[in-house]
């Protein structure tokens, strides 16, 4: 599907579901808005754990368009957000017209699903893709380097491959260092603190089969936790596994950023 | 020197001078200090423009000690600081305790000084080093990425080598990427807009021999300029040329780090 018409659905309130999947290779990016006064920790709190918090743009107080995605607007373009209010979830809406600030700042952040069109094109399938799930996403034990009023433990994202292309599959995701890049971890759970691979904190379930080896990547909810237990006043962010689509994909992010 | 006797000399007001080439190969830094209420701005100004503003440390409000000099302190360690008032220069001091504000956010920026020992151990001489002289920095007429208050042009140190050397001396300092990494611009002074070597901004002049080659780096007096232009009410630096010194070198710096 082109990418006009999938933002423009996504605009009217057509498309409202995980975007795994839905926009081949280009680069999706998880939200976190906050106002202008948190927006300095939060930053120094990404560039402390970029594995965690990839930054690929940042739209400062005053801008709603992503350079990565001409003619976009942050306040209709995400499939669905998160309103937070003191740390407490107090909606979830289509679109954040009527929430705007303009001393909102925001942040947008790699995702994993990015890279997910590379392994496919690698022969190799994605089971929650295949399910029509959204990605499984797991609190951990492992604790993010702490920036101002942000702290906490990172959150990660699984998916299970046969252990044959665990090797090839952790190559393929190094070529995204801003998309969460190589794995955090590889085969145990328990090593980072998941007691029960079927019981995800975010998104849905998917089944590890005795041949699969659960890969864990860092995702975007780290952010999103992190600013939740920071309780600022206001925050928006993207519905789990429903972000934000630019025009581009990685190889043309990376020339343009570097 | 152990870099512990020369920081105290630096803290007792015993060494005001340049430090290029006083502390081996230590990694050195550029020092800007701002009141938190910029601290935003200028981490995003320093996002953008990686190759004049490679931030190695942050130290947020509330903190004085380096992670990197264990026992350091910011406000006395600096062998000598400008203090700006609006954008304007109002005093060079030794120390800057009396100054200090709760609310000062301190930025570590890395600085070509650190990559100067591995030319030298390369068997290449570095000139302003030989004449005891402070490097030569010019301002451009390249622009930087603007982020909120802050913008302006790129300023380079300049250091002339012999045109056999010049591609040694690219790849040693690409092993830096935090120190300004590979040179900005090696040869045409006119084409970054510096109409005469002779007359530095910063720093002293060092004379480019017929079969020499000027080559250009990232400096750390950009985000200094960068500041000024945007006039924070309050700001301090390190006089140019007079750095902070860690207590690590490159590589433990990029195992710390990574």
């Amino acid at each position: 599907m082109m990418i006009q018409k999938l933002r423009q659905q996504i605009r009217n309130g057509e498309f409202a579901s995980p975007t795994s999947g839905a926009a081949g290779d280009l680069v999706q990016a998880n939200v976190v808005i906050l106002p202008k006064v948190y927006a300095f920790d939060f930053l120094l709190f990404a560039m402390r754990n970029q594995k965690s918090v990839p930054i690929i743009e940042v739209l400062e107080n005053g801008r709603t368009e992503s350079r990565y995605a001409p003619g976009s607007d942050i306040r209709t373009d995400v499939p669905k957000y998160r309103i937070y209010k003191d740390g407490e979830l107090v909606e979830t809406v289509l679109e954040i017209k009527d929430y705007w600030q303009d001393d909102f700042v925001t942040f947008l952040i790699g995702c994993s699903f990015t890279f997910e069109q590379a392994i496919l094109k690698a022969g190799i399938p994605i089971k929650h893709m295949d399910e029509k799930k959204n990605v499984a996403m797991y609190n951990t034990s492992v604790q993010n380097k702490r920036a101002g009023i942000f702290q906490g433990e990172m959150v990660v994202s699984m998916r299970p491959f046969k252990s044959k292309y665990v090797e090839k599959v952790s190559e393929i995701t190094g070529q995204f260092p801003n998309m969460h890049g190589t794995p955090v971890h590889i085969g145990t759970p328990e090593a980072i603190g998941i007691s029960d691979l079927n019981t995800p904190d975010y998104g849905d379930a998917i089944a590890v089969a005795e041949d699969e080896v659960p890969v864990f990547w860092g995702c975007g909810v780290t952010p999103q936790n992190a600013a939740l237990k920071a309780k600022p006043s206001m925050m928006i962010s993207h519905e789990p596994g429903h972000m934000f689509i630019t025009d581009i994909n990685n190889k043309a992010y990376l020339e343009m950023t570097n």
